[in-house]
């Protein structure tokens, strides 16, 4: 039987996805597993950054804003969207994940008329519950926790949001099921991609979703706060009546008209002013899933997260204990608990394996299939074997 | 008596400002007046962001957040402070425009309870309106269009969102005058101060204002779409009970807690995870105001806008009227209506002269105290004397 080392020497020769890695600038002296946080810098990124300063702000000025700026969020998110399998014209970039999800839930109150409660997942990011409370105060809604598999639903229930993937655990959940679920008990459906996107299959308009928002800065590799972005399908965006209607959602922004009349389109998720620095770095990071396919990411992820268990089984044992799902209903990370998980993150780091730490004991360690590799993911635990000796 | 040349020549020698202009990226063939709707940039930017994307983000990746990122909103804040008159911890950086706006206005529908009335600045920018609106819709409150010099407050009104400088007209309100017939009625004064920071003293805490929102790609140079800033003076933070609550306006972001409980400083008006790479371009741009006084700044800018009004009265004469005040009651714009002024700018610019046009019929000419020349003024008059002959 071949050795740990020999198995990740052979996994990474014969990994198809492995000379994705150089397009990333990536020292290999680390063992970088927070991209499920904050992903690695694409190599595109600090030239594009350069050229978007120096040439199109600094020599074109005020006239870049006609010259591809202006219509950069739509755009971007026609890139976007063949990642979370949305027909172009669906996804819009700009503003902050919870400024979308504010957006969002709004626009689902105000369509599910009548019916006064949303729904959130119990295990989310908590920016999801804070903003849920924050639209239920406005709107005279109700919000009720509950976990995606007793959904408890009932014909007072608006909306449901969900997170494909949970950032504590990382468990995934089935966007087709829990959206049928949710369909058939006359609500809405609103997926959190935060943890998915760039990571697994979403599929969102063959599962008929109605809302989602999601980040870019985790798998999709945007950079520190890159803008988050909001899918409306088509058959939803005449009747997305969002709050945040600043003048960039407007139908003749331009026209500099006292009242506002919503853009037809997808533009009508926008709010104010896109920031461009930020998503022109986003819009070169895309540039590394050119000729990607969003199931070889899959099948790596589940390749790369499932070594990795089986390194931390030989290796580490049982002082710790595996939260993530060994079977495949499992995002791109691997959470294992244990006892002063804090410092036992903190001696990895310095160790130069950088995971990250959630509360209250929870070591994550995120795979990012475009860089990840076989032999850090045994160095990784093999150092936390050490770290816990 | 002396030329509009000489003049020119000579304003430009004398110019206590002028050592400023080399910190600029920008091309001496360009008479760039466009600075009130986009910034020129200053040349620490691109070499700010290459070592942000390549050092800050590639070497240091997530580790970046606990260096500097994390905090950046409060502290890119209080170098903006000094400009708007504010004491430090009271100005954060984030969002859009319009994203602020929002928060401020349900916040301060909040603060003047039983009170139902927004007014609007009639000459406001659209998005302001636009929000209002919005915010209106979803606390049962009304909005109300009124000019700055005849509000007709009432018991009702909640709240004044005004802006320092016309958009369109270039004309300047007095922040404290306003700030204080406001107060006079019981009601609350949201200053936007889009088109004045950076272009005159706002002085917002000796005036008692508020709340204040403004953007950071004007005469601050930060950037197309930089992240723009919220103020909210100490007296009030702790009743500034603002609609995005994300994570990050949290007391403890990073515990995770499924509760929202603000944070007790400035940080309560954060939302969703900063956009570090415009914001550390914005702070790069700031560099340009260090040892730079307000009020030399306002000097030469009514200067500038003085003698470019000079220069069109006797180039240019009655094929265009001045629309901007001949006083000192005016930002650092002057805008000259005329037939087909879309035409007519896009002629200038054609001659990179570059100003803008608003609808229906305004030329809109800029001038950066930092980086104008008098002689530049001269040449667009002169330019624009050649297009309409």
């Amino acid at each position: 039987m071949p050795s740990l080392a020999e198995r990740a020497r052979e996994l990474d020769a014969i990994d198809p996805l492995a000379d994705r890695r150089k397009l990333f600038d990536l020292d290999d002296s680390v063992v970088y597993l927070d991209g499920n946080s904050l992903g690695a810098p694409p190599r595109s990124v600090a030239d594009r950054m350069t050229e978007v300063v120096r040439e199109q702000w600094g020599r074109r000025l005020i006239r870049s804003w006609g010259e591809g700026w202006w219509t950069a969020p739509e755009r971007v998110g026609d890139r976007i969207a063949p990642l979370v399998g949305a027909a172009p014209g669906q996804v819009v970039v700009g503003d902050s994940t919870s400024a979308n999800l504010f957006k969002a839930l709004v626009a689902a109150l105000r369509m599910a008329e009548g019916r006064k409660e949303i729904v959130v997942d119990a295990a989310t990011f908590p920016t999801d519950g804070y903003i849920a409370s924050s639209v239920a105060r406005l709107m005279g809604a109700t919000v009720r926790a509950a976990a995606l598999d007793a959904l408890e639903l009932t014909e007072n229930t608006a909306v449901v949001l969900a997170n494909q993937v949970d950032y504590r655990t990382g468990r995934a959940y089935d966007v087709g099921a829990i959206t049928s679920e949710v369909h058939a008990a006359g609500a809405l459906v609103l997926w959190d991609l935060c943890h998915s996107v760039g990571a697994l299959p979403v599929d969102l308009d063959a599962h008929g979703v109605d809302l989602a928002v999601g980040c870019t800065y985790k798998f999709l590799n945007g950079g520190p706060g890159a803008p988050a972005f909001l899918y409306v399908p088509q058959r939803l965006q005449d009747s997305f009546d969002q709050p945040l209607a600043g003048w960039n959602g407007h139908r003749e922004p331009f026209a500099m008209a006292p009242e506002f009349e919503p853009s037809s389109a997808i533009a009508r998720g926008r709010c104010g002013t896109p920031d461009i620095l930020s998503m022109l770095a986003l819009d070169a990071a895309l540039d590394v899933w050119d000729g990607v396919n969003i199931t070889d990411v899959r099948e790596k992820s589940l390749a790369l997260t499932g070594f990795f268990i089986d390194c931390v089984d030989s290796l580490v044992g049982s002082r710790v204990s595996v939260v993530t799902p060994r079977d495949s209903t499992r995002g791109s990370q691997v959470s294992l608990a244990c006892e002063d998980a804090q410092a036992v993150m903190d001696a990895l780091i310095a160790r130069d394996v950088i995971g990250d730490f959630r509360p209250p004991n929870v070591l994550r360690f995120g795979f990012a299939a475009l860089y990840g590799r076989y032999t850090d993911a045994l160095r990784a635990a093999s150092t936390l074997a050490d770290v816990l000796t």
